[in-house]
């Protein structure tokens, strides 16, 4: 099975930095051989962070809210059409190895929230400070915090290398 | 249609407080004849809101996440099986009249991020410092702390009073 | 807990008999003081069944599709909006104590398949002979024909009836 | 973005020849360099259909019903985890270009019947006279009957063929 890095943030409400830090991610997941994974809409983080990973020749998945592609990303080799409005963020987050959020916003606050109960890795970036303080207390165990995208492999390399024997 | 009042907060996790609040707040959403909804399982703040609405003579409805009912609490007239898992956390909220959480976990964080995606109004009782910071910066306008029951019943009747005409 | 009959049938494509029966259904299932549950949209057998219902003064839940009760009937006491689209018609049946389709089409026949996989009992009133020959193939110990409400009703309540002590 | 076949069949209860013809399909479908889409278990129909794509060097995908992987097929190249259940299969159809249903049984039945309700085209390999019969009633237009893999995958081309201009 494809190792599956998936990557949580705001739509329409995605700030610049969110936006540039989302596609870097992306290119950075395809140069690492996996899979980049969201909620596939043409829009802030999520068109992001697919355009990064296409153009780095990356595999892309969208899990998308609405019933057809209508508002999917361009940059999406695989459309997984729920028709389950945002009930589709648990599944965003129980088929990926490792959650990264990329900025903050309601959807994206409940899929780290989802992450942490179904206990996925979760690594926050470009959050804000009360999120983190937040998330921290929710699971310190499992939240990470990086402070850019080379920050955020490298942990994503640590969280889906296969345990050692007797590690 | 009857107003519903959905109840989140901890299962297994649920502080004492959490529990003697949402038992108090059972009893007082059943003697504004309005219904109780909450995540239906026989553990923590589920449990004890259906405890209060029941024997204040309320209607209750638990929305459960299995496929069937053997984890369901003992207090709930309507059993409402999903078998979606923590998907069902959005349905919780989009049934909601008015979204109370009491206590905080990461079931009920993820229930307050999706009540604020969804524009529903949020009541946050007996929530960490951290909670109130982070879901305020995420919309302020959609969330108000209540300092008891009281206050949060108080806050529900507002919330569904009819809007006046030119009002 | 409450005894919940779902009533399955289509929404628009519904015939005058199919309407007219869930009608009856309705009533009749109100006179047993059961719960009537239902798609809950203004439409065919889900407006027809809740009108029955709530007119012999009984209890109604819509399991409504979209994301809020614009679409909803007006005879629904209980509207749990889902938002998640007909993936809803599982949570339908797994509601139900005892499944009934009346009359047939594209969702009631995913519905009575979902009910099968889930070992519910369903009863078949108005079906096609297709229908019928398909789904007796399918499970013949679950599926019951009934040629009319009151033989529907009497089915109702055998299945919902509590197993004897050494029965 | 990749067009996607979602193949649908009996898990535990497929027949002999039900596996035979999914795993030709498999093949087939990843020869014309198409992914193969299922509800993703190891067994049945699933297993034997993502067998074949992928010993065709085919893309494979499974639509998990539970809440891990424990249960998937060991050919599948991504793993969406859904944790809603039975509620996948309607993610299953529409996240399907065309679905083939392979076989026939109770899953299968709900998915041709979401299918046909989501208006997408379905081909039926290897169903009873009673199943053709009754889908073919409840929408004669977008139900195919293929009397072997090369007939559907000949349907399939014929469907995934984008529109000539003036046609």
């Amino acid at each position: 099975m494809l190792t599956i890095i998936g990557v949580m943030g705001p739509g329409e409400g995605a700030s610049e930095t969110d936006r540039r830090l989302a596609y870097e991610l992306g290119r950075a997941i395809a140069r690492e051989k996996w899979v980049t994974l969201c909620g596939g809409r043409n829009s802030g983080v999520m068109e992001a962070v697919t355009r990064g990973a296409k153009e780095a020749g990356g595999l892309t998945i969208g899990i998308l809210p609405g019933q057809d592609t209508r508002d999917a990303s361009p940059y999406l080799d695989l459309a997984i059409v729920t028709g389950i409005g945002n009930a589709r963020n648990s599944i965003n987050i129980l088929s990926s190895h490792v959650v990264v959020a990329c900025g903050m916003g309601k959807g994206t606050a409940s899929e780290v929230a989802l992450a942490l109960k179904a206990k996925k890795p979760v690594i926050l970036l470009d959050a804000p400070k009360t999120a983190i303080e937040f998330f921290r207390e929710l699971d310190a165990r499992r939240v990470s915090i990086a402070a850019g995208v080379e920050e955020a492999m490298e942990l994503c390399r640590d969280l889906t290398r296969p345990s050692e024997p007797g590690a």
